[in-house]
């Protein structure tokens, strides 16, 4: 396609805008963290992040509408039958948005201290952490070394 | 330290929290976008993204209160002097997040068509994309390959 400066494309199609209309709420990549650090059922989720419990419903009933968790029903012996919340493959893929959101709170906003939770690969012990890296393997230092251009739903702003 | 379970942990000092703090409003990544992408001043972002003016005033300066962006003057032949918002270094090392965030979207949300926009490695025209890596350079598949754990800042939940 011809080129588009970026001041003559739309803005609504493009993926930031998209994922944010989805995930742009901070509750929802704070429950997807309960989620992933393995706290999976309604009770252990809201005593941890402490919100009330029609919140909480009402919060996790729009992340599963969303496809980002799906209800697992599961029961204790001698309790009625309740959810448990695991990730689908979309909400598992939002992991790097976390680890990336993670990563600048660790550079920018941890105190003194250092911050509040490491992630280690498993193989080797060593941390991880989000890098940019192009098809081709090379780890790319910043937004100066990269071009971005008009994809190939790039439209015109009307 | 001694060992704890996320869910004895206080969530509010988890460094995706204290971003979340930060940078959580769907609208400071699309202004970020915005001046990654070289619009920089007041009425180019304004006309690009479509926010009434008094509202794009507002955020802006809370954005140079948050010490993302900082304001550059600059004055055009025969008018008043106007104002740039240049990413700070703090802001700048936010583009892993807008490209989590894009991946996403680009894999999720996109339509047949695919993205509206591509970024690419300048120096070799591969596609950039956002990769978990850890220190010793393994590339990390997904979180099943990653262990959490405590870090110093980690305290109980009270």
């Amino acid at each position: 396609m011809s080129p588009m400066n970026w001041a003559d494309q739309d803005p609504s199609n493009c993926s930031l805008t998209l994922t944010l209309d989805v995930i742009g709420k901070p509750w929802i990549l704070l429950v997807l963290r309960e989620v992933f650090r393995g706290l999976c059922r309604f009770d252990e989720i809201q005593r941890h992040i402490g919100v009330s419990p029609p919140v909480l419903s009402r919060r996790l009933a729009a992340m599963v509408d969303a496809g980002l968790l799906e209800r697992v029903p599961y029961r204790e012996e001698g309790s009625r039958e309740r959810s448990e919340y695991h990730l689908t493959e979309s909400g598992r893929e939002l992991f790097p948005v976390l680890l990336a959101l993670r990563d600048w709170g660790d550079a920018h906003l941890a105190g003194e201290n250092g911050p509040a939770t490491v992630y280690r690969h498993e193989d080797c012990g060593a941390e991880v952490r989000v890098a940019m890296v192009c098809e081709d393997g090379h780890r790319i230092a910043g937004r100066a070394d990269i071009l971005p251009e008009p994809g190939p739903a790039a439209r015109p702003l009307s």
